[in-house]
């Protein structure tokens, strides 16, 4: 059987876990009418945003449908409308399964915590398997396809560019369904928390408070619809380009290629294999510790996928100590090409060329930098480190200490994660070069089956929990979801990390990609791309100021949303006193309504930033200094959008989950508890954090990749258009 | 006479205005009893801290010293001695005029407004002056001694590594000098505003709170002494490295080279002159306005500059329009040089060499880049415009929406300054290649006694507004030196958002000298500085992270020291209920005691992250993978610095200039003004903005510097050894 079909296989398996799984989740009981109705108040709410926001969005895609058609032709087009579907797709199901299993959830965690946290749990691994099963045969299908059925050659050009036009679908879809429910549930919980806990001194969750069912919305359709779109496009591009830059810069035999070729998806689908396995050690132990139970299902997957990972390289390659692209084939492989244009030494690392075993050890590489971003973002936002323990404390001197820590916090916590970026980068590359970085990578994202489910177990618990209060359920039951919830923080800062940790890793080698089609598509042009060069500096400032201006664009608006709410819930208060008295219903509806708008207003010039940036610069400065330099600071400006972007992303996830969890901490009991000084001021530092987290932080994942997609398709245009 | 003597005289000219114009203030009336009193506790702790913070920094600047002496010889430790005591003294003037100018413009406010203008801005002038002065005579007459008595040739290297030697020595001293004295005024001035406004309820500046003479000390010896050692290493590193530059990249005839090393001494020479006549420029018009008084002398040291420098070019040059280091001359002066070393399209923009009317042309652009950064600073620091009156605005529904849109505002703020200096960059280096680049940074800094003058003015008024509130002058007096302090808000932030500006160009040009270096010192090593290189990309994201960790080490610094600045008054609240009661006297030695002890310690370990890093990286890098790479590694380390650096700063200082504006404004009876909700928001914000604005942002302007100075001296030192 080949790699690829095998790979489509996994991808099946997947898909088929997420239809039983879900079968089982939807078998349980969703509780009493009371809690029925709150659930069928937030599914209303969320389908109605998601299906608005699709609609916008699929404005934009239909015009960028037609442009990819016209410049780069139908093949890529197509890759481009599957892409973009399918990524709407896996947030589509992500929300539609949170959205069921969240009420079920209360219900479960009212007979036990186990019972809680299997069906949170469970719903979280169908999101995450749909989202790596999808976009697992999204790729390998189409790859399938162009290769095997329409019978192009594995590095042909029509092959290349459907591959980038498959990835840039999904990353502009990715970018609205991020930023737009980003800001939809950013805007909905401040505005709620700071109308409801803080003027009208009602508690979280309240039914009495009009924006809590939009609070609630928002979990699915920011949390977990925009997180899958995400994590999916995050997907599709790392193994997309991984590929692509196979293709591109190893040269060897067509046989050899293909199986190198073919990898990156055979390792995508046994590690799918390895998560949903995963997914059964998720069990509470002895100690009753939910990170634990779910660490347990983490590690599981990781340790079960070294062995995975070996023997699938050494089915897709053969002998894993024959070298691949060495010498001998580099001299045949390498004629035709321009003189000098194929760099063996940045392609392989060693001249000699680079073995399966040398891949196998940059994915272990990979396996190592996941596991290390996972405890580093843990010691971050974890309640028992440092970190967060110091911004509690801070609390206690009032909201300015709380917020000052907070950001010292968010500022330090780039350190370690670049420090292991740094490391991996150095080491990869000293084992394979570029395409040893890009298989790194590839390892990393073939664990998003169960990273995915870590994080959308999040929005479910956080809903059940909201269920629970609204439907007036024992205190108990509030208290497990409550701590199932805890979890949740840490989780959702972990696939921050992660996706942005490998959005690094994936960026630099699709710029590789960039300066390698350069040489292929305009030979004649010498660009000069060293730091002497004016114009790269040029660029990488402009590239620097991209994820500044895209934050600060995302924080503007999750601001002047969560305004409009709070406006929105005082009218209601005021206009209808027996909301307050409980005596009569809010309009819930009206203020769903009213965030979705807005949300869907905001996300549209931030979100068409990074897709015009890398235009404008590279016109303007083509109009001022020749088209040379303009591809110098294009290609500048992709790499300042990565150094920079790496530590907006990394800071702002990183500081919020922590702010969060030191809010937390004060509720657990200490410095005062609830209600006290401390508290006030830990609720100030966790409002601060939750745009930083959840609107602006990871965003700006997709914004790094769509500057770079771009600017590669932006490059085939042009080559298009020479000829 | 020669140029550079009369840069000189001009330097002594900045000196006996210094001299006469203390003389003038200081036969100012100091005020009764009680005012005198308290000026006194002031300039005790002022000189108590600046005392052990000297002594600390010797014992770094003692050991350093011996280190370049071994390394570079004894004329470098020369330059780096004169360096390092003339920026302490810098600062030691610009405190010692300022704590005895506080009074008197109380006691002038008592007058009248237009009194208390002008005492407050002489006294500005006064250390505007000697900065530039002094700063001027530093590298004139050293340069004058190693050339005119000494003997050596401009471009000999014992002369530019001299300059560097003495741009370090000034580095070194101010990253000391503005991160200790940033931690000592926003922890006293957090710690005095938590547990005096918010905790006992009394208004600022009360005698009762034992933090209060420390806050006024901390205006002195971070705000005006550790601004004014900042300015003068900004001032001197870019005069210096504009001549290095000069030395390195031009190849033409000796009087050409000697008269063009010269220019930018007279440049600043002339400038200080303007900037003299500017001062007294500076009057209330019909409006009352304040800020404009202030802009008025600014504007006329700009438009005096324009002819001034068009002059001193020509005096320099002889013939605008004659060719300096033109075809014939490069044809000769490259010989003896390895082959392709000196790019002189690199070094000239144009291979046919560069005019006098260029270098103008440059300036000019200098000057304008100084224009636009005023300009955008006063918008998005001024209560005029929508970025303050937007976080205005946010602080009604709360503390959290207060610090979101506050952090939304200082992300969006790096925008236009970017765009600003890229424009420079690219119009600078077409006009004369880097050379422009490096004369555009030189106007802007030949404006330094201007804007200093205008950033020393605002700590003397604020502590003139203390003065008078501990004194019980009249609310009239109080009003007056309100009104004067609020407009030095904006004035510290344009000098921040000027160094940061003028730092970027700068580091653009050592990044030339230190490509430059590699290439004399080894012209045998293949460097490989493009983009593609992964040593490349990790030296960038290893610079990029700098900034960060310095910010969140300065960040947490401040809010540690504040939080037992809060314990200590607590304290002695506790154990002397009569303080509160105003029968007795807090003991406000002690707390200063505590700030100063506390300042100390934490300056640090932060201070010599950036001059270790330089080296720690390139020897990590070089172990792992040899010499080349590590000084790839290296180069981009220092871009990454810059790059990130710049945003950093710039996000941090006009964000905290636009929180503590938007609690002015509110107090100034918007949005419900003093004492209501929106009010605490914004006090909240204002803190929050403190260390960004005060502590950490600033001192990222000579950390950039001091990283790429270190990276100079290392490859020097490494040469050295090396013969």
């Amino acid at each position: 059987m080949t790699v690829v079909i095998l790979a489509m296989i996994c991808g099946v398996i997947a898909v088929l876990y997420g239809v039983v799984t879900s079968r089982q989740i939807l078998a349980a009981s969703a509780g009493n009418q009371r809690m029925q109705e709150i659930a069928g108040a937030i599914q209303e709410g969320a389908k109605a945003y998601l299906g608005r926001q699709y609609r916008t969005i699929a404005i934009v895609g239909v015009v960028v449908a037609v442009i990819v058609a016209v410049f780069l032709g139908m093949v890529s087009a197509t890759g481009f409308v599957i892409g973009a579907l399918l990524s709407g797709v896996a947030g589509y199901i992500g929300m539609n399964i949170s959205v069921r299993a969240n009420v079920r959830t209360a219900e479960a965690a009212r007979g036990s915590l186990q019972g809680g946290l299997t069906l949170a749990f469970r719903s979280g691994a169908v999101t995450g398997m749909l989202v790596a099963g999808l976009g697992l045969l999204a790729i390998a299908g189409f790859y399938w396809y162009l290769t095997d059925i329409a019978g192009n050659s594995p590095n042909d050009r029509i092959v290349i560019d459907a591959l980038v036009a498959l990835a840039f679908g999904a990353s502009l879809i990715s970018i609205f369904a991020r930023l737009g429910g980003g800001i939809f549930t950013k805007a909905a919980d401040v505005g709620a928390d700071l109308v409801g806990k803080v003027e009208a001194g009602i508690p979280e969750d309240d039914p009495r408070n009009p924006a809590v069912i939009a609070d609630n919305v928002g979990d699915n359709v920011g949390d977990c619809a925009g997180m899958a779109a995400d994590l999916f496009e995050t997907y599709v591009v790392t193994l997309g380009v991984t590929m692509v830059s196979v293709a591109l810069l190893v040269q060897t035999s067509a046989a050899q290629l293909a199986a190198l070729m073919a990898l990156p998806l055979l390792v995508g689908g046994v590690c799918i294999i390895t998560s949903i396995i995963g997914t059964y050690f998720v069990r509470l132990g002895g100690n009753q510790s939910i990170m634990g139970a779910l660490y347990k299902g983490f590690w599981a997957t990781v340790i079960l996928a070294v062995p995975a990972i070996y023997f699938a390289t050494q089915y897709a390659l053969g002998d894993m100590h024959q070298v691949i692209g060495g010498a001998e084939f580099l001299q045949s492989a390498t004629e035709g090409f321009p003189d000098g244009l194929v760099d063996t030494t940045t392609a392989t690392g060693i001249a000699g060329g680079v073995t399966g075993m040398g891949l196998f050890w940059c994915m272990m590489i990979g396996l190592a930098v996941t596991g290390l971003l996972v405890w580093i973002t843990e010691y971050y936002t974890g309640t028992g480190y440092r970190p967060v323990r110091s911004i509690a404390k801070a609390s206690e001197t009032g909201h300015g200490t709380n917020v000052i820590q907070g950001l010292a916090i968010s500022l330090e916590s780039t350190a370690l994660p670049t420090l292991v970026i740094v490391v991996a980068v150095i080491a990869a590359y000293q084992i394979a070069g570029v395409i040893g970085i890009a298989f790194a990578a590839t390892s990393m994202l073939a664990l998003a089956g169960m990273v995915v489910a870590l994080d959308a177990y999040g929005p479910v618990t956080d809903n059940a929990g909201g269920i629970a209060e609204m439907a007036g359920l024992e205190d108990e039951v509030r208290h497990r979801t409550d701590a199932l919830d805890a979890v949740g923080n840490t989780t959702k800062a972990v696939t921050k990390g992660y996706a942005i940790g490998s959005a690094g890793l994936a960026a630099l080698v699709l710029f590789g990609a960039y300066t390698t089609d350069l040489g292929i598509f305009f030979p004649d042009l010498a660009v000069d791309f060293t730091l002497s060069n004016p114009y790269v500096i040029v660029g990488l400032l402009l590239g620097a100021l991209l994820p500044y201006l895209f934050g600060g664009m995302g924080m503007t608006a999750v601001g002047r949303a969560a305004g409009s709410v709070v406006e929105e819930v005082r009218a209601q208060f005021r206009d209808n006193p027996g909301i307050m008295e409980g005596t009569s219903r809010p309009n819930y509806a009206r203020t769903v309504d009213l965030v979705t708008k807005a949300a869907i207003r905001e996300m549209i010039v931030p979100s068409l930033l990074p897709v015009l940036a890398p235009l404008v610069v590279f016109f303007a400065v083509s109009a001022v200094a020749g088209r040379a330099e303009g591809f110098a600071a294009l290609g500048a400006l992709l790499l300042g959008v990565i150094v920079s972007g790496l530590f907006v992303a990394v800071s702002m996830t990183s500081g919020g989950g922590a702010w969060d969890n030191a809010k937390k901490y004060i509720e657990d009991g200490n410095h005062g508890g609830k209600g006290s000084e401390a508290h006030k001021a830990a609720v100030t530092g966790d409002t601060v954090g939750d745009p930083y987290k959840d609107t602006a932080g990871p965003a700006v994942n997709p914004m790094i990749k769509i500057t770079n997609i771009v600017a590669l398709l932006l490059l085939a245009a042009l080559a298009h258009a020479a000829i």
